[in-house]
């Protein structure tokens, strides 16, 4: 049996308590494959921008979380993507990199605007496949912007829960070596629950009996993202509820308790119309989208740059560049 | 609290007691709002059929299951859809017509043999749209074989287990019409369990304590499928498990409890390399697929199709066409 996550109260115990928390998660939960690969490739990617460049890294997609060793069965959690695919493009086009940690399968940018290849393209009576007429326009316009904003973002896919975890700490310790330039925003879904490893089954659960399962907490990785890994970025954290009644309570709440700059609230149902934004310093900002022609995303990503530009400035007042 | 599905025997449990149990589901289980539109779609589809045509449901995909009824956690199924979407061709390619009862998202028949709309089309320096040349000419054999077989298939999308098991008592009652002409071809991966709605947490689970979910297990509709929903069509269940050492006797044992007429076993790991068909009459076929070139689908296919023939041959005979 795993010794952590089991307590009533892992978000709010002491610090020390915690540190045993992520540690013990990273002891027991291997590496993904291409780790370091990856993180490598990352370093280069944030090493290249440009002194005034800002990097953003954008989560998308929800996280899987096994409930066999020889995994069959997986708790998910609800997310198509399309909140980080819509933001990654407004951040491209707001001159941020981006480092774009999705969801295998997860809505991309760009190509979420494309339905279905197959219904793009016809046989022009001969042999040659080209382009339906009524959809040239569009998917012009889309590879025009695909083309001019590819090499400025960075994908990184993955599946598990215990793969995100991995990414998210190796990237943001990158994104540090950038100081106040760089953002995170963490609009991935991610697992509060998992099962340890030791506390799985090995194979496919049987089907003759009602399955009991207990699930561990993950540890609040906030935490050492705000002290540790990325002390130095602006980091924004999304809290999608279906209560009404608690979702500002919850955003000021994790505000105070992990000390990062914002909470981007939200509700299930509405999320698409309005959202509202907490920075720590306590100002509230609600965000209504009425304009059916326009994703919500842009004014987020619009508030977000914003709200970074003031840190960024703020940050050199007080360790002005080299 | 619901009072069904929580014996420990419920698969092999006396036939008034399961019949109850498959009641008190779609009692409990709100019906998808398209149900009466897409079942009046499917009846037209199976009615157009012609004399010696044969009609094949084949299911793919994993079915979701919410955890909270404004739904933001759920199990899911491990499967891709993979092996529903390859056989759809090659049923399409044997002279089937196709009701492809797939999960929402889940890899398309023809769509699955090009990767990324982005990846496959280019601007031409001007301001046109194509496809590029190193993509052409495989594009162009799967939109023939596409615009060929298109109106001989029949989608329908589910999301939930729900939707999944109201659609097929809907779908495979339509398909009895057809008498031994009609195959169905159980391939979706389904879940054993779910929580009824009375169970469900209305809200998002909070993460300040551990969560223990109880589950309750789903009727098995393997066996009204059988004796009630369609019992002329040729029915092939899919078993797919982790442990070798309990696959071929699990297979064995549906048969006899449902008495339907093939069960295909795969180990999760090796299931695109080796599947075993066993039928209700005791004949076990190993099917093993060396060519890399070549999908194990295209095997399978060819096996059942041979099988449904002879099916079809009996029953002309026991019942000869008016």
């Amino acid at each position: 049996m795993s010794d952590f996550g089991k307590g009533a109260d892992n978000a709010g115990g002491s610090s020390e308590e915690n540190i045993k928390h992520w540690d013990d998660f990273y002891n027991e939960v291997p590496a993904p494959a291409n780790y370091a690969e990856i993180i490598s490739g990352v370093r280069k990617f944030i090493g290249d921008a440009k002194l005034e460049e800002r990097v953003v890294v954008v989560t998308s997609g929800g996280t899987m979380v096994p409930l066999e060793q020889l995994t069959v069965r997986f708790v998910d959690n609800f997310s198509s993507g399309s909140r980080g695919a819509a933001s990654t493009e407004y951040f491209l086009e707001e001159g941020y990199k981006v480092v774009f940690l999705n969801r295998q399968k997860s809505i991309q940018p760009y190509a979420r605007h494309i339905s279905s290849v197959l219904d793009v393209l016809e046989l022009d009576g001969g042999a040659n496949v080209t382009v339906k007429s009524c959809h040239a326009s569009k998917i012009q316009t889309v590879l025009e912007r695909y083309e001019k904003y590819k090499t400025s973002c960075f994908a990184i896919t993955y599946e598990s829960l215990g793969d995100y975890l991995w990414f998210l700490k190796g990237v943001s310790t990158e994104l540090n070596s950038i100081g106040a330039r760089g953002m995170l925003y963490l609009a991935a879904a991610v697992s509060d629950f998992y099962i340890p490893k030791n506390d799985m089954p090995e194979h496919k659960i049987q089907s003759d009996r009602r399955p009991e399962i207990t699930f561990s907490l993950v540890p609040k990785m906030l935490r050492p993202l705000v002290k540790d890994w990325a002390p130095e970025a602006y980091i924004i954290s999304f809290k999608l509820e279906t209560d009404p009644n608690i979702l500002l309570q919850k955003a000021e709440k994790a505000l105070k308790l992990y000390q990062h700059n914002m909470v981007i609230a939200n509700m299930l149902t509405t999320r698409k119309k309005t959202v509202t934004a907490v920075e720590r310093t306590g100002e509230v900002m609600k965000i209504d989208n009425d304009d059916e022609d326009k994703e919500i995303e842009s004014l987020i990503v619009n508030l977000v740059k914003e709200k970074h530009s003031k840190y960024i400035q703020e940050n050199l007042t007080k360790s002005p560049l080299p």
